[in-house]
């Protein structure tokens, strides 16, 4: 089904295997969301815990912890008073983006999908 | 970061925003493992099972469901003696293939990422 790929077993496994470990690294329910919230420049906690709509900020901090062993994130420590700490994407996050724009455009579809498809079933009730 | 799109916090959110529908539909570790199991063709629950390796039957059967409602799938019921009951994925779902190509993609070059720094490491520890 996909484009220019075989369709044999091994192709199908090796696929399987490869969508495994993507999902392993930015699965999850928040790390593509965080990845986001940090496009646009570096962030605070405080900040992008409110960026990032839900998350506890046990969550938030875990999930920062885990990133930045992946590579996804540096965390720049500015000594002065008060402290800044601020989280900001690596070069390698960027190798991401091909995902996040695939998953945002199919999310703005599915919306319409969702919608359109809640439209036809309400007028089948009435 | 990403191409030809404007870098404003209106879009940024709009992003955040369709991820997060995207996530929501078909995040978390196996429903993007199940649509890429269902690729070579329709398959019966315990065929399912074996190909999504380390999912339990509760959890395949939960997937299942939610899967149908959102339309991936099609349940196809075969009434004969033994009952079939197969899984196929439905017109609809190939809208999720560009996310499962660049996932996939990604995945491979991460693995590759991931091996390379290991390699590195110990060559560091030695």
């Amino acid at each position: 089904m996909l484009a220019n790929q075989p369709h044999t077993i091994a192709a199908c496994n090796a696929r399987l295997a490869a969508v495994g470990d993507a999902l392993y690294a930015i699965g999850g329910k928040w790390k593509l969301r965080i990845i986001v919230a940090l496009m646009e420049g570096p962030r605070r906690f405080n900040d992008l815990q409110r960026t990032v709509a839900g998350i506890s900020a046990r969550v938030l901090s875990n999930e920062l912890k885990e990133m930045e062993m992946n590579d996804f994130i540096k965390r720049n420590v500015y000594v002065q008073t008060p402290v800044i700490v601020e989280y900001e994407l690596t070069e390698y996050s960027r190798t991401v983006m091909p995902v996040v724009e695939a998953l945002s455009e199919w999310g703005t579809q599915h919306r319409a999908y969702v919608q359109n498809k809640g439209r036809e079933e309400s007028a089948l009730a009435v």
